[in-house]
């Protein structure tokens, strides 16, 4: 940190990213909008309970290098490592990453002691570091790391301090839930916007569920794991329950007991759910994720009548096409993404004041929208479904043959 | 902005506070995690649909003055003024300041030409500008004032871009919400945070629903109002249902039909819910708002089986004491302020891995926590309601009276 800002006593994360042409190809934090800490002084506010401590200038990211990066690995639980582009002279490029640093110093510093659990952060500079790189299998510049036991875990979502300790608390729970009873259960299907998965098991001792603890760790923290061993809730002994988020019913993994092979197999040929809800946590991850260079984008505001009566039509669709491989609908809830708002309205001519859906082209942003403008018709499931199936999957028409026509459609 | 940072083509929004000494009694935005976004140079990124437009350098938020402030406030259909202690000669305090004024400034961008609602922000100088201040009726410095129609809303929420941004795009919608069938209507089950009202009339022009749409105004955007006109979904005509967060049961109001003024009396009496959750947009208000000094305030994680069971049992002590104005418990979910967590188990000497509650006294956060080590075996809503009637409810022993014993308590 340079002096004149720690000295300033300043806490400050705003981890972002510009798009300068030093950097190509790395745009994908650029427009972050960002949890953010900045105090100054001492608080003295009548009322307490509800202040964080101000960043306190102590430097805790190491700069890894092809000396000292063991040594310093070695010191923690968990490493969480910023590949970062190499910063040359440009003024503004200092800039961007002194600020991203600060972000990973106040994350550091807010996880410092946190559960006894010893959490470092380190930064390997892509120009200077890049055998400490390869060592480390980084290979993607300007993604965070994350070194928790024997695995690495790839962090593509927001460059922020808050989301990126709230990652760090899943990543630093077991990769398996252990659920005790009814009530538990109902949590549990509570849960609806992540894949999940639930066994039941003789115990902890069981060899089926070690292998299925094994097979959860491959996926921690992006994929749920649940198990239970109390026969009370009827589960069938050593089946695995495979959720697709917002499916009501799961499918029942075939083979049973299950090996940790079988359990990656599986749930790697399924992980592209039928709907998704795109998370700050993993919001690149999900649109890097595309299907022939095009998404289907489902706009719809959960909390407001008429993004839930959408959003339920959209969940039937998605129930009724679950095995379509070729069908995966990514659902934006705008109260999650504020800022990006009057943004998607202009790139996509759009109103965001109702529910959306159309297909977008991740190339140039290009997108057809289908006609809902009178919201006390909404389309039936079946018609919702007709419609997707002209403009937007492969196996159909397709987005491309409908390019001259582009605009909005009407059902 | 300061030409060194507009120069830099800096879209930097951190809004926050440092309980600096020239501020005294302000601290409220001191240790904010904020919304920031911050970019440089033009977006060059092979994938689009997830980018906003970085900070593009012009001064869209005004200073208001005794002889400005009246043609600038005509212009705009909603005027945001952020009244602000005065900046002196203090280095810090002019840097914090710059900050607040550039995470308005970024607010400002976004809402530029939103949705064809002019949304003007502005600067009201504590004690330059103290005069329209005082016509303008602002009474609490370093809160942010919103001033759309008649109405004017106290903000009193994070001082975030994003935070203030998502509740402008409430402030700017109707503040009575119309249900036109049985799917928005279940939409409108599932809306559990908030106190919300819904009300059957004739048409939209009723004389009940009038005074029903002039009372919602009152409330806006902090209460969710919502009306049907359609006989089917069979409510009674005329009668407005009530609903606390949380609960199932709504209160009918008496009276009927009901004036503005009856709404208003009755909303007023009952807007401190027995259960309630802590929000971003709110957060100071709710912690303003203690009984006695104190909280009751649990925690708890619903995206996990634990907290959700803990949540559970919760509702349904809530729901037994809904009619008890002595009890109101403050829900906190971690997730919802990442943070914060290591703060508060320090401060109150908790594990936030697992559901807890306790009282806080708001002057000292001196703190005592429920004993529920054992989370496999979380109390009864009975036990539950016992504990709290124990060691928090004013009727009862109250807090006070176990100052010497404070530290965890066992059923």
């Amino acid at each position: 940190i340079p002096p004149s800002l720690s000295s300033f006593y300043l806490s400050l994360f705003l981890p972002f990213w510009g798009g300068n042409k030093q950097y190509p190809g790395t745009m994908k934090w650029g427009w972050l909008f960002l949890g953010v800490l900045l105090s100054l002084g001492t608080l003295s506010w009548a009322e307490k309970g509800l202040e964080i401590p101000e960043y306190d200038g102590l430097d805790r990211v190491h700069n890894l290098n092809a000396k000292n990066y063991k040594s310093v690995m070695k010191k923690y639980d968990v490493m969480v490592i910023y590949y970062h582009a190499h910063v040359g002279n440009n003024k503004n490029a200092k800039k961007v990453f002194e600020m991203e640093e600060l972000a990973l110093e106040l994350a550091a510093q807010v996880l410092d002691d946190f559960d006894d659990e010893d959490i470092g952060f380190g930064l390997v500079d892509e120009k200077k570091d890049h055998s400490v790189a390869k060592k480390l299998g980084l290979d993607e510049v300007e993604s965070i790391y994350i070194f928790a036991e024997d695995e690495i875990i790839e962090y593509d979502g927001e460059l922020a301090a808050d989301t990126l300790v709230e990652f760090l608390y899943d990543v630093i729970e077991d990769p398996v839930e252990i659920i005790d009873n009814e009530r538990e259960l109902k949590g549990f299907h509570n849960i609806d916007e992540d894949i999940k998965l639930v066994g039941y098991f003789k115990s902890e001792k069981s060899p089926h569920f070690i292998e299925y603890d094994d097979a959860a760790e491959e996926f921690h923290p992006f994929i749920k794991f649940f198990a239970t061993f109390d026969p009370k809730l009827k589960l069938k002994l050593n089946e695995v329950d495979f959720y697709e988020p917002f499916m009501d019913e799961p499918v029942i993994i075939p083979g049973m007991p299950l090996t940790e092979e079988e359990l990656v197999n599986y749930i790697e040929e399924h992980d592209r759910p039928t709907l998704r809800k795109l998370e700050p946590h993993s919001m690149y991850e999900t649109w890097e994720d595309d299907i022939n260079g095009e998404h289907i984008v489902a706009f719809a505001e959960e909390d407001d009548p008429d993004g839930f009566e959408f959003l339920e039509i959209l969940k039937e669709v998605a129930r009724e096409n679950t095995d379509n491989p070729d069908l995966s609908i990514i659902w934006i809830d705008p109260d999650n993404f504020p800022l990006l708002v009057p943004y998607w309205e202009r790139t996509f001519d759009i109103d965001l004041g109702s529910p959306q859906i159309g297909v977008v082209d991740v190339k140039d942003a290009d997108s057809v929208w289908l006609d809902m403008d009178d919201d006390e018709d909404m389309p039936t499931a079946i018609e919702l479904e007709d419609w997707i199936e002209d403009v937007a999957t492969p196996n159909f028409s397709g987005l491309e043959n409908n390019k001259e026509s582009r605009g909005r459609f009407s059902l």
